[in-house]
C-alpha cells in the first residue's frame, strides 16, 4: 500500500546546474520537463532565481536566474496540470525582488534554501513569496555541520514565523549514515508539527537513494531527486531509483529511461558527477565538496590528482 | 563503539574476476593483497577455485582456479598475520579433489558459493574442506529469488549437517532494500543459531554499502566489500566506504585508497563496473544481470544499447 501523501520533486536541472554554471540547453530542458511530468513527479524544479546582481548573466546560463519568460519557453502552451513548476532562491543570494505575484508567473512553488546561520533571510523570502500567492518551502542546507543549539532555534523560528508546506533536510556534505537521517526527521517532526519533512540527499557515499527511504520510513513525504543523479559533485538521488521504490501506480519510469538516454547521458562525458573518490573522503570526513571539485578537474596528468593519500590527509585537517 | 566480531572480508579480485575472466595481472593481485592486508581487513579472497574441466585454463586468468602455487607467487614469503586467505568454490562448479590438505596450503577460508537448489553440493565440499583443516562459509547466491520453503529447508540442512563458521545473505541481483535484508538476516539468525551471518550485496540500485550496514545493524557480521566496487556489473560494496564506517581502529582507509589510484582505476577504462541503467533495470525487476551485461558490452554505434524501454519492456516479461 503506497503513501498518497509523498511527493516527489525532480531538480536536475537546479542541482545539475551546479556542475555547468547552468548552462543547458532550451531543448535539454524542454526535454527533462516533459519526461518528467510524463513520470508523474509532482514538482519540477528548473533552476535558480539567484540575483543577477551576484551572478553574472554573461557567465551562468538561464537557468540560474529562471526568468518568467524563460520559463514559459520550457511549458510553452501545454503545462502539465499534475506538476507544478518550483525555482529554488538562496537565502543570501536571492531577493524577493525578482518575484513576481504569482497569477503573473507559471511558477508554483518557491524553495528557499539557506544555512541555519541565514534562516531570517529565508524567513523573509518565504513569507514575502507566501505574500505573492507561491507554495513554499525551506530547505536547510549542509544539515551534518549544523551546530544543535542554532538548529534548533531556527526550527522553531520556521514554526513560528512562516507557513511553509516542507521543510527540508539537505545533506550537502553527503556526510549522513541512515542513523542520522532517523535523528534529523525525528527532530524535525518534533519542532514542525503540521509541517511536512522532506529529504534532500548527496551521494558521496552511495547512500543518497538509502537515506531518501530512510527518510521515507521515519515519515519524510518530501522527496528530491534527480535524473541519473545528475547534481553537484558525487550527484543526488536518482529519480529512476525513487520511481522504483515507490509504489504509487500513477508513477511511471519510462519515460525517464528515454530521456536519461536522449539528454542525460551525453552530458557525461563534459560534467563528471557521480561517485568518486575525492566526494568520499570529503564525505566522510564531513566536508564541503568544492575541494574535492577542485581535485576532480586538475588536468589528468597533474600528478595530484590521483593523490587520494595526501588530499585525505589535508581535508582530515580542521577546518581553517 | 565498535563491534569486536565484525569481520570484513576483501573480494576484489574474485568478484572482479567475473568482469574479465580473472585476468588480473600478478602485480595486479600482489598489490591489492598488500593493500587490503595493511588496512587491517581481516579476510581476503584471491579468487575462484573452479575445475579446470569445466573452465578452459587458455580463456580464463589464474584467480579462478587459484592453484596454491599461485597463490604462494602473491603472498611471497611475507604472508601477513592478521589477514586470512579464502578461495571460492561454486557448489556446482567445483571439486573437493581440487583441494590440498590445509597444512600444505597457503589458503585457510573455502567458501562455498550455492543456490538452494545445489545445496547438497556445498554441504559436501565444506564438509570435505572442514575435514581437509580449512575455515568454511556457505554463500547463498541469488538469494531474492530463493523459494521460501526450499531456501528454509536448507538453512536447516546447513544447521543440522554443516561446521560453517558464517552463512552469507548474497544478493546476486541487486534487488534487495533495507526491509528484505531484515527479513533474510532474521531468517537466517532463527535458522542458524551459533552460525555467523555474513552479507555480500550487489550496487544495481546503488544500494550495495547500504544494505551491508543495515545487515550489520541487525546484526551480521560477516561484511564482503570491493575496492571501488570492482565487482560484476553494478558492482559491490566499495571496500573503501565501510572501512570509512567502521569505528574499530584497527582499520585503516589509506593504503586501500593509495591501491585504487594505482591499480583499480586504470582497470575502468575497460571493465565498465558500476551504477548503470541496464543494472538498475534488471535489479528493481528481479532478473539476473547477465543480459544487462550483454547490453553494456554491445558496440556504442548499435542503436539497442540506448534503448532503456525496449530492455526495460522485455525484462519485465516473465523469464522463459
Amino acid at each position: 500500500m503506497y503513501r498518497p501523501q509523498i511527493t516527489v520533486l525532480d531538480c536536475t536541472i537546479r542541482d545539475g546546474g551546479l556542475m555547468n554554471k547552468s548552462q543547458f540547453s532550451l531543448d535539454c530542458v524542454r526535454a527533462v520537463y516533459k519526461a518528467v511530468c510524463e513520470s508523474g513527479v509532482q514538482i519540477i524544479e528548473l533552476g535558480y532565481r539567484n540575483s543577477k546582481k551576484l551572478f553574472d548573466p554573461a557567465q551562468y546560463g538561464p537557468w540560474r536566474f529562471c526568468d518568467d519568460e524563460m520559463i514559459k519557453k520550457v511549458v510553452g502552451d501545454h503545462k502539465y496540470p499534475d506538476t507544478k513548476i518550483a525555482i529554488m532562491m538562496d537565502a543570501h543570494k536571492s531577493s524577493s525582488d525578482d518575484l513576481l505575484p504569482k497569477e503573473k508567473s507559471v511558477v508554483d512553488i518557491v524553495r528557499c534554501a539557506t544555512y541555519v546561520k541565514d534562516v531570517d533571510k529565508a524567513i523573509k523570502i518565504v513569507n514575502d513569496a507566501n505574500a505573492k500567492g507561491y507554495d513554499t518551502t525551506i530547505n536547510i542546507m549542509s544539515i551534518s555541520t549544523a551546530p544543535e543549539r542554532e538548529l534548533n532555534e531556527a526550527l522553531q523560528q520556521i514554526k513560528e514565523e512562516t507557513k511553509i508546506k516542507a521543510c527540508y533536510i539537505v545533506d550537502s556534505y553527503g556526510n549522513l549514515y541512515s542513523e542520522d537521517v532517523d535523528y534529523f526527521v525525528s527532530k524535525f517532526q518534533k519542532f514542525l508539527p503540521g509541517i511536512e519533512i522532506g529529504v534532500h540527499m548527496h551521494n558521496n557515499q552511495q547512500l543518497a537513494f538509502a537515506n531518501t527511504i530512510e527518510g521515507i520510513i521515519r515519515g519524510a513525504n518530501y522527496l528530491d531527486g534527480t535524473l541519473y543523479g545528475l547534481g553537484r559533485g558525487a550527484g543526488n538521488c536518482c529519480l529512476e531509483l525513487l520511481l522504483g521504490f515507490l509504489k504509487n501506480p500513477k508513477f511511471n519510469i519510462r519515460p525517464l529511461l528515454d530521456v536519461i538516454a536522449t539528454h542525460i547521458l551525453p552530458l557525461q562525458k563534459e560534467l563528471k558527477w557521480g561517485y568518486s573518490i575525492p566526494y568520499m573522503i570529503t564525505g566522510i570526513l564531513n566536508r564541503h565538496p568544492e575541494e574535492a571539485i577542485k581535485l576532480m578537474n586538475l588536468p589528468d596528468e597533474d600528478p595530484s590528482k590521483l593523490n587520494f593519500r595526501a588530499f585525505y590527509e589535508r581535508m582530515a585537517e580542521p577546518e581553517t
